[in-house]
């Protein structure tokens, strides 16, 4: 049978180290899991339980598009509390993921052909989603000295329809602070292209809070989840902030391409905003594991590591080690038992030279880890 | 801000009774709903305390992209119960909803640019997903006589890349038989066009068995959900099966643009395929409802009604009374209580003769409501 051109996607190269580890632990191994993108933690106690009482009491059918009433009005006071900024709740879109998110907005603002900036080393499904959707994705190669974020200039002449950025960004952690966002999305509005703030890991971050592009302006997309700092990824569950004159539009399309985010995540995720306690205490954790690998990971023999801002990983130089991570990731899961991430998912070039460390895991196993890195290294000088 | 002209979609002129049903509602009134297109009835009870327990026992993360191995197995062997077909689960893609399996069909199959027929009346989001991924819908007009289903002469020498059945379809009801179905899919392989079957309302059937088009070939992507036969509308969870050469793109497209299905819902669906007493009283009821509708609709004086194979739907000729069943339909919500659905958003042209009775609600409800509806039809002569 037939088949299109743009749903012709590379496979994550992840997938097989994550496969290789299943059959590793199969057959009685015990693997450390430094490849995962997702907290070890489930939904807040709080958002389960919540969700056991409604299956009691309510149908669950369709809500409405746009998300449950009480729901956006809990994620629009959520940019009071965090970031002092006063959000009208008819301006958020709740949607099935961040995933159902980036389809939305993709396509509200962009026609087959357009040219859409991302990052890279940047998050692998940007591109992937974009080519899916006919689109153009320009990648610009991000360094080190700008912690791993676009510059202005990259923008500038570009003939971009819209810029996405991530802060923190994945793989890297790295954010961006107010001026240095500010200034990228003056640059993208001096183009008439569209701003897109992927926000997925705020709240998770460690020594200066993550700036939202709408403490910079309204006329941006904010994306965000529920998925890593609600610590809810398998629920499918996140939301949109859009411009005031762009909720028509984006209601109409996800009437037609979604119905409505899943109600029963919807009703756990209202309640999971109420579960700060426990969403510190997750905090708490990365921001032990993060201090264990900043100190463990130069000391194991992985020097050329940025210290991350936010979300849970550490991006490794390790072109010092070798020119195929792919073999290096490979082999650390085979000598060490420790699963990581080559970098070739993030950033095709470079990646070769490059290995994604995820701490989203328990502290234990992040101590285990880097016990089993060290003694790997030490074995291959 | 910029948006795309894609992603310009038309509203739902239902939204408008809906929202008038709404606000009558609020001020006191009681109103029958013949408006909605899903089920009164919750999860079966028997997801719903699956569901429950697992919120307890596990962590709910990411599932792998095609789905819960075990769900595969059990939507699998389904088609063995319901058809007597064999069906290897490797072949069946969990997705969010069929609004999901839509999304990934679409871009796995066309290009932008790439003309896909369907039916008219229809479910209107067909078209404007089709336009919101740069895809050309092509219309073709069905008749009462073909029980509102394309011909296979729609077919030939259309320029197709794809071609999109329903059966039983939405708003009529009424399904394809085997041959029917079969010269169909020879017309579009002919062309060399991708054919999509549409199955979402199977289960939900009267006097025959709908026939799936596995049952015809194995070269044809089939849709279905768990949201209507199964009562899980909310919860976004249903299925597609591809051929076998096709899943490793739809899995790679399902990564990226999905991650996966709600894990919740994919865990209460493998719970609700084995609660069959419980659907088989709800469809017991669709079953009552729709002879109410058959036996009290034409006595109310909608005559030109053609008896729904499946679904609970029927698709009433109201040309005899109107030419703008917008205006009708905001009548009988007014006079009468009566929320119905005008035929625009199912099609554009001869929608403006039709109405669509849904009768998924109580037979409480479908015996209101058609008393209600006589007497307001009464009061008009």
């Amino acid at each position: 049978m037939r088949n299109s051109s743009r749903g012709v996607v590379s496979p994550f190269i992840v997938m097989d180290v994550m496969e290789r580890a299943r059959a590793a632990e199969a057959s009685g191994r015990r693997i450390i899991h430094m490849e995962v993108g997702q907290p070890g933690t489930p939904a807040p106690a709080g958002a389960r339980q919540a969700l056991s009482a409604s299956l009691e009491r309510e149908a669950l059918g369709y809500t409405v598009a746009l998300g449950l009433p009480a729901l956006r009005e809990r994620i629009a006071a959520l940019y009071g509390d965090w970031y002092g900024v006063d959000l009208d709740p008819s301006r958020v879109v709740v949607t099935a993921g961040s995933s159902g998110a980036f389809l939305l907005a993709f396509t509200a603002l962009f026609d087959a052909g357009d040219r859409v900036g991302i990052g890279r080393p940047g998050y692998p499904s940007y591109r992937q989603i974009l080519k899916a959707l006919s689109l153009q994705p320009v990648e610009f190669v991000t360094q080190a000295e700008d912690r791993f974020q676009p510059r202005p200039e990259d923008i500038r002449g570009a003939g971009l329809a819209g810029m996405l950025v991530a802060s923190p960004g994945n793989p890297t952690g790295t954010m961006l602070d107010h001026g240095a966002l500010s200034a990228l999305i003056d640059a993208a509005k001096g183009e008439g292209a569209a701003f897109i703030s992927d926000e997925i890991y705020h709240g998770i971050e460690y020594d200066a809070k993550a700036v939202t592009a709408l403490e910079v302006t309204d006329e941006v997309y904010v994306i965000n989840s529920f998925s890593k700092y609600f610590s809810m990824t398998g629920w499918r569950i996140g939301w949109m902030v859009v411009p005031d004159d762009h909720v028509r539009i984006i209601e109409r399309l996800a009437q037609n391409l979604f119905i409505c985010a899943p109600h029963a995540a919807q009703v756990a995720a209202l309640a999971a905003l109420d579960c700060g306690a426990e969403l510190e205490a997750n905090r708490a954790v990365y921001a032990r594991n993060r201090q264990l690998m900043i100190d463990g990971l130069p000391r194991a023999g992985f020097t050329k590591v940025a210290p991350p801002d936010g979300a849970f990983y550490v991006y490794a130089d390790v072109s010092d080690l070798t020119d195929d991570s792919v073999s290096l990731a490979a082999d650390i899961l085979d000598q060490a038992g420790v699963a990581v991430t080559p970098g070739v998912d993030f950033d095709p070039e470079r990646g070769h030279q490059a290995l994604r460390f995820s701490y989203a895991g328990s502290t234990e196993d992040i101590e285990e880890g880097l016990h089993r890195l060290a003694a790997y290294m030490a074995s291959r000088s």
